[in-house]
């Protein structure tokens, strides 16, 4: 492996909920030491940007602002760079960062892991808002994640919902699209194929970096199950058991 | 057509909310004087059979309870045949039909249109059950439903989520499920060719009807758009104005 560059995914690698992994901490500080430039990624979007770091603070962990790029982040870029209002069926705690948008005239639906906000009255009024044209954005399409006490439900399955329901394709702008890899790493003086992403989610984390043209490893913490391996879609992905060991590989 | 038996659909072929559709009383009282077969069917599972009842005789249709063949009372009877215990995701007004199955060992999932029942909470309850390996049973797999204000969400959105989220495929129990349309004709004396199904749903009405080798008349009221057509997928379905232009086919 030839890397100069690292991507980080954070819940299910560095942490479940407010709880480091074992080791992870020393992992990512050795890393950081290491002088290899880090980009934190994540489809996590129950919180704002500010939050996520003081989380990490919290662990120890110091990430700088510009180190972490996020699936709102992203959507937002897109959003001011295209002149949309749309309609934001967003977590409750995300939405101060979206509030130069709130409209009247929604041109758009925007979709995020809204947790308990995903209630019936506002799924239906996106799907009414879908079925009439408009085009629908997604931060990411993860199918869960894991929480303290079991499983959750993420963005996906509402998205692809709202799919099924109005016949609307999305475009996703979080992790696995390809753009998303490309702009977290555009500050990485290397091509893609000299940084490797860690994660622990196969759809979103490593399929999505293998189509951008980067290294990948998937580790066998957080979401994931054994049964994941079949759906790697590229050569070449290797299989870590913990953050510890996807870093020592990396520090070779 | 050589016709023995009859099925209608009710929302989007008979009425829509609580208004007939202009001519569909008319049609239908003329189809029951005729001496043919009705059975009237649905998967709406926003409403007890009492209250549909009710609602028809409202709109001056006298219907009996054993002509009203609901997906709630598949679903009924296909839990009770099979010793279930299932978590129940139903609209409020539902869940007294169900009450005797309201237990704490779930050993299964049961979702029908719960409309603002569908909370995160619920639905997160359900993907964490599947998850871990319960059978996934529907009343139907309908993308939406018209409204007096517009098109709304029906069951099979968020059928779709939940198998999406949690990789279980569901079992329907309502339209369009083949052994529905033939549960519903096994008191006519015909075969099941000679049944023509009357319906606005191409892929829940016109397309299961067709699967279990009954007839099919498409109406283009309630929720058919021009664009669903291109959908049917046997041979031999065909497109009426409205349910009286149906009954006059069937009639003649």
């Amino acid at each position: 492996m030839m890397i100069k560059g690292v991507l980080l995914d954070l819940s299910g690698v560095l942490y479940i909920g407010n709880q480091p992994l074992p080791g992870a901490i020393d992992a990512v500080q050795y890393l950081a030491r290491s002088g290899l430039p880090i980009r934190y990624i994540t489809n996590t979007t129950r919180s704002p940007r500010s939050a996520i770091l003081k989380k990490l603070a919290a662990m120890k962990l110091k990430v700088a602002q510009n180190e972490l790029f996020t699936a709102p982040v992203a959507a937002h870029n897109y959003i001011k760079r295209n002149g949309l209002s749309p309609y934001l069926l967003l977590h409750a705690d995300l939405l101060p960062e979206f509030s130069e948008f709130d409209c009247k005239n929604f041109d758009s639906v925007l979709l995020g892991d809204a947790g308990r906000g995903f209630t019936y009255e506002k799924l239906n009024k996106a799907f009414r808002l879908l079925f009439n044209g408009a085009p629908l954005f997604a931060m990411g399409d993860n199918r869960y994640f894991k929480e303290e006490d079991g499983f959750s439900l993420d963005a996906g399955p509402f998205l692809h919902a709202l799919e099924m329901a109005s016949g609307v394709k999305a475009t996703v702008l979080g992790k696995p699209a390809k753009e998303f890899f490309l702009e977290a790493i555009q500050e990485f003086d290397c091509p893609p194929g000299e940084v490797v992403m860690v994660g622990d989610d196969v759809e979103a984390d490593i399929n999505g970096a293998c189509e951008a043209g980067l290294q990948a490893i998937l580790v066998q913490t957080g979401k994931y199950r054994s049964s994941d391996d079949q759906y790697i879609r590229n050569p070449g992905v290797r299989i870590a058991e913990h953050i510890t060991q996807a870093v020592n590989w990396i520090a070779q």
